[in-house]
């Protein structure tokens, strides 16, 4: 472990050091050209922003300390994480981010080190994507770390929702799956926002989700009633080094999985989909079968648990 | 104390005895008519919303338990400031509020009884202001309860900065300050939505925040360069029983204050505002003054100081 320590030993080099003005002055700096002057960013109320073009999509997630990274998670991937966390799930609906506001909560130890590094990993993936952060709040929570970032993007074509898969639908997850937390994936990981625009532009593609508790358990939300996912062993993009349970239940893909028409042809949406994305690994794991007719080779998912929190 | 606590000694009444998917399920049952379905509402990637007619507005809050609430206030209380405390941002702007999305993070020992009243209580504060929780995310966190708020609203006529005042300009506040603790008005609090929204259809109107840090920290932000805010003790609204020292320091006062143009005739604007709102109080406190012809009686802001987070 190279990088800073998220809880300084030093009151000095603490968000202590400076309270709570001084502190949003840092961020300010810290964010750069991430953060666009008040009101169109942070310093006001709130932010005002030009309306979504289309429909408006709106979206919160966190990175927890000891929970979505830990000491051995460099800071700038930890600020990173938490805006790709957000994007990820812009790209699920095939939409593009607009902006994003930030609540920090946090110990008055966390180190001031540490903190330039969570923010610039922030802004080069806010720079990077063209998402300015336009606000936020500061509050005190002793002995944690919570950073909450709500993100508001816009489909201009459609939103492609979790519910419109029907029985005999493909099943495709691009990239591959499993060994997230070992591979560094689980913040590394490049948010599907290209191709997930391009899956909501295609009309046989009826559902679509990302994967973040495990395909195991995610699956569960896009398959219809009265179906299962029958999803083939074999066909499972792995990960090198993933078991295939690891690929069903590690969780933190935060890849893409989408019902396709059965009717579809699946050859040439594949030649369509391998031409935009050449680098870009797509996989037919499966389709949704009614629940007496699933083939005997399929893996009874009920065998697999995803990542369960809170327990 | 007549609630339940904040955390259960039983892990039967706790979250961690039902887990994420069956916690989210009650968390939409204790939403209710809250809680639209998805995409408009709870459980998709991320919720699906027409776009903001005029400006679109967005803001963050939360509410730590320890800072934001204690073991004082009943959970339905806490529930219902996380939405106050959003709103009222809003209000500062003139705005009217759309959809929220709420992140928890939390302990997996909070009590499932607290939990309820607090969601009774966000619910039904957003019931009464039509703000639909449109989505959100949960989290463990281990010994804590962070219960972060993003609010999404729009400003049809015109989104009222704090950059707006000038030298000579009349300085507002609405309501009374100081002794917001100890009175309960810190999450009993009605947010200055329509007083807000009639302000920024008055030009006369040139900046506005809302005061939550205390008068005297706060009003810097309203004040133009080269000016110091004029305020008279004797004229300063003060809550029963609070001192001007409170009034000026306490934070969490959640009024509007706001700066008129110093050439507005006074007494029809006010008359005005209290025939639109005759139970709302309104007084002028003072007015922006030049840093060197401050009136020898006003003031010195310098002495107070406001609340400071992180200390």
């Amino acid at each position: 472990m190279k990088h800073a320590r998220i809880f300084s030993s030093s009151s000095r080099g603490s968000v202590s050091a400076v309270g709570e003005l001084a502190l949003i002055g840092l961020i300010r700096r810290w964010l750069g050209k991430a953060s666009p002057k008040a009101p169109r960013g942070i310093g006001d109320d709130c932010a005002v922003l030009r309306p979504a073009r289309g429909r408006e999509l709106l979206t919160v997630d966190p990175v927890v300390y000891g929970v979505h990274f830990d000491d051995q998670t460099a800071p700038a991937e930890a600020g990173a994480k938490l805006l790709r966390r957000n994007l990820s799930d812009i790209a699920a609906m095939g939409g593009r981010p607009r902006a994003a506001v930030l609540a920090l909560a946090l110990d008055s130890r966390v180190s001031l080190a540490w903190l330039r590094g969570f923010f610039s990993g922030l802004a080069a993936e806010s720079r990077r994507h063209g998402v300015p952060i336009v606000g936020g709040d500061v509050a005190r929570l002793p002995g944690a770390f919570v950073a909450t970032l709500a993100l508001t993007g816009e489909a201009r074509a459609r939103a492609v929702t979790r519910s419109g898969s029907r029985r005999g639908d493909w099943i495709y997850v691009t990239g591959t799956l499993g060994g997230s937390l070992r591979s560094g994936h689980h913040h590394a990981f490049e948010p599907r926002l290209a191709q997930g625009a391009w899956l909501a532009r295609r009309r046989e593609v009826r559902s679509m989700m990302d994967l973040s508790d495990g395909l195991a358990k995610d699956i569960a939300a896009l398959t219809p009633r009265g179906c299962l996912a029958a999803i083939f062993g074999p066909s499972l993009p792995r990960r090198r080094g993933a078991t295939v349970r690891e690929a069903l239940c590690d969780g933190e893909d935060y890849e893409l999985v989408f019902g396709v028409s059965g009717r579809c042809r699946r050859a040439p949406f594949e030649r369509s989909f391998r031409r935009a994305f050449p680098r870009t690994r797509l996989t037919c794991i499966g389709r949704f079968a009614p629940r007496g007719a699933v083939p005997a080779d399929a893996l009874r998912l009920s065998d697999y648990r995803g990542y369960e929190h809170l327990r």
